[in-house]
């Protein structure tokens, strides 16, 4: 088994395609590269160019925009075997920013790299456009849901995607996962105060759906939380490989 | 010189790839498998399988959800040289239903098909996820931009940047653009009301900004528009080849 065998993007994009084993040593070198960074010091900058593109391994991060207002929308959570700043390294120009939750370990990715695994590896680029796909898919679910789904009903697809993402690469179940986010990022991805947060995952506690305090998401009604959500994953398409 | 190298999508990616002859007749077979659609007939349902993708060469189409309490969100125009469904056909379900504008002109690609040209040209590959991730560029930005911009600077900045959009292949200019576009499609698009969007129209004619009367949208102050609608191009990345 190659190190990449086991990093969380391989367990990822084998839900789209079953990797051969010079598919996985491809993959196992753009994992080559490999770089720390620490919690709350920004790894890239909205207008910011020429910069490297990243494979999460381990930790978490939020790409977020800053707003001329000053506010701050968080785009979306990277977890381990997700691309950071992929959109970057191909629009030249980075559109939003990244930041660190916790410390975090990454391999970086250089446009070179990416163009030399795509020449060796048609199946892979295929592959890492089913990834940029999902990610697309993931950001239009939210541009839909902002202002149509209700502040319960809001959090309860949030944390119900993100158990989804994290039980692909094999770091969360129906039971629930470990997740470093605080209110404020909640706040920030939701377009919530922090108060109106506290008080809706208290609603959810109560009603004997989820539980999420001290680090950790429980999930006590997963169905009866999906109902609450109009969650149907088919939008993040983890049902097995489509490319044998 | 092909027929592709005349196309919309060939026009398009050359902002990203300096194409090659191999790479070109890569492309014109893409394009081999031609279909007309008529306008008001979906070309694709939400939820449905098994859907081709196509590349769109003529004429307008809008991708859309239905919410569960019936209203429709327009997620996205497609133009020509967009493609329709290339997320659904990696993610086997659509996320979405896709409807023709007008009556328009497209190639249909299976998946087969992408993956052919991909394993012949990489390059080509790589061109094809800058454009999903120009696509995923554009859904954060109306992301962010929703509920954030106030009505007159959301309507400027989707003019702006249709016609960014419809320059890169050769259908506009700082002038001005043809737009099929009823005030129906501006409301599911922006979120206001079409009796919104015909007050906010009247008053950034009244300013002498822009005019979009009778099928065609005139920049009467493109910069002026540009600075109110805080609209910044680079997001679009149309600056010229990354790869020579």
């Amino acid at each position: 088994m190659t190190p990449a065998a086991a990093s969380p993007l391989t367990r990822k994009l084998s839900a789209f395609v079953a990797l051969s084993e010079a598919e996985l040593a491809v993959l196992a070198r753009l994992h080559g590269r490999r770089r720390s960074f620490v919690a709350g010091r920004d790894m890239a900058h909205q207008g910011q160019s020429d910069q490297a593109a990243y494979i999460l391994s381990a930790g978490w991060v939020c790409s977020y925009k800053i707003q001329p207002d000053g506010t701050r929308q968080i785009v979306d959570f990277q977890v381990p075997g997700d691309f950071l700043g992929l959109r970057s390294v191909l629009l030249r120009t980075s559109d939003h920013s990244f930041e660190p939750i916790v410390d975090v370990e990454a391999a970086e990715v250089l446009t070179g790299d990416l163009l030399e695994a795509f020449a060796r590896t048609p199946r892979l680029a295929t592959a890492i456009l089913w990834a940029a796909s999902r990610d697309e898919a993931m950001v239009v679910e939210h541009l839909v849901g902002i202002g149509r789904r209700d502040a319960g009903a809001r959090m309860a697809h949030f944390l119900l995607e993100l158990g989804s993402r994290l039980a692909l690469v094999g770091m969360g179940s129906k039971e629930g996962y470990d997740c470093p986010l605080t209110q404020y990022h909640l706040a920030d991805a939701l377009g919530l105060s922090a108060v109106h947060v506290n008080r809706v995952l208290r609603q959810l506690r109560e009603r004997g759906l989820v539980t999420f305090r001290d680090g950790h998401v429980a999930f006590h009604d997963y169905s009866g939380l999906a109902e609450l959500a109009g969650f149907d994953p088919a939008y993040l398409d983890q049902t097995g490989p489509l490319l044998k």
